[in-house]
Parts: structure tokens; sequence; C-alpha cells
């Protein structure tokens, strides 16, 4: 058996990188503003291998405007499980009849504030790990004999 | 009432920021690499108002000793709640005698491979925001009368 059968952290493949952004919908926005890095919570959606999500005039728009660079994550912890995908690519505010096709996303916003402005996320690169957890702390055992 | 009554968007003081750091312990570290920015989730361990992580030799530590500038974020959805603090700062290698604070810290590794460099996050600034959810598809109700 190769070293690899315990290796704790498992290189997920694109295919399943999509189907678990496919099936999630809360993430987070890594993207530059001038000269620093930052990130926001998205809830988000996905369609032919692309993200959406909308958003308001604000930071995050004035971040991607001026650098379209950004990182996407979404994650998850189950039990034993945690399992990660971090989408690169580039973001773009969509205008126009572009934009109308936030109509056929499944976009359902958590938060309920005025969002009309609609930004696609084209993936460079995708990513995404599976690691199985070791926390102990978790399984702390009382002996009631 | 004013209007703010209703803004399901609420600000978090700096030491309700803080709190929810203590009391949280995965989150995910957004960083410069060359002109790109990455994210990746890590566990991490508060220390008067420091975060601290461990890690390998690999691109997060090479992007912080590239350029130290970092936003790391920690959030929590429970029922009709989120909350989403989000600390950017300068992280920096501990080395020598720097590291050995690593003792002291209620720091739990979750996945079981070598971290053995110490990196700190001082912060140049926290915030926090806590969102009324509004997700009607969730409480979709089936009559049984």
């Amino acid at each position: 058996m190769s070293s690899n059968d315990t290796n704790p952290v498992h290189e997920l493949h694109p295919e399943e990188c999509w189907e678990f952004l496919r099936t999630h919908e809360f993430g987070r926005l890594g993207y530059h503003l001038a000269d620093e890095v930052h990130i926001v919570p998205i809830n988000y959606a996905v369609k032919d291998d692309r993200l959406y999500f909308l958003t308001a005039e604000g930071s995050k728009l004035l971040g991607v405007t001026m650098n379209a660079d950004v990182a996407f994550e979404v994650d998850e912890v189950v039990d034993e499980h945690a399992t990660s995908v971090v989408v690169r690519g580039r973001a773009r505010h969509l205008e126009g009849s572009a934009a109308w096709i936030i109509d056929q996303l499944p976009l359902r916003p958590w938060v309920d504030t005025e969002k009309y402005i609609v930004v696609e996320i084209r993936a460079d690169e995708v990513t995404g790990r599976r690691f199985d957890l070791h926390r102990p702390w978790l399984h702390a055992r009382v002996d009631t004999a």
C-alpha cells in the first residue's frame, strides 16, 4: 500500500468540484480592492460552469471593476470530512441584456436588501479538496461503568 | 421608527467580532500570490487580538511572505441569522523563539498533516455583520388537514 492511502487530503476531480458548487449556494468572494485583498460572504448560483451573484453599488463592485481577478470558495464540514472548492477566475458586471440571464438562475438571495447588479465569474481554474478530519476532542468519552 | 429598524444587516461592535473569532476555529484566509487573489480554508486560534495558524511550505506561506496583506473571514449560519467577521491585516511567519507562542494556543489542527510553520495575523481592521435571513423556501409548509 502506498503512503497515499493514509493521506488525509484528497483532491477532487473538476467534475466533482462543479457538482459541489451546483449543490451549494453560499460561499466567499475574495477580490482585490486597490492593493488590498478582501473577502465577503455571498450567495450565488451556477449556470454552464459560470458563477453568478447579485450585488449593489459598493466595494465589491468597485473592486472587481478595477481588477477582475477573483477567488471564490465554498466549503462544508460534515462529521469527519471537510470539503472546500475554490474557483479562480475573472468577474465582470453584466449590463444590458446580458444581465437578463438572472431570470434563468436558481439565485435566491438570503438577505432582503436591494441588489440589482449581476456579476458573473468565469472560471479559469477550479480546485477542490476533501479532508479527513482528526478532531478527537469531539469524541471525548465518559465511561459510566 | 426609522427605516434602520427593518434593515436586515447589522454591524457588529469590534468586541463582538473578537468574541465571535475567539469562539470559532475555522475560517478562510485570502492572500495575494503574485498578482492573484487566493482563498484557502484554515483552522486558527486567537490570542491577544492576533490570529495564529499552522502551515507547511507551500503557496500560502509563499504568498504571505511575498505580500503580507491578508484577509481572514469566519462565518456561521444558524436558523434565521448569518454572521460574518472579517479581519484585514498583515501576516508574518514566526521564527525562532517567537514561534513558541504556539504552545500557549488552543490551536487544534483538524487535519492530521505535517504543519510546523507558525503564521501570525495582526489585525489592522476587524468588521462584522449579522444578517437577518430571508429564506422562505426553507419554510415550505404542507397542510395535512
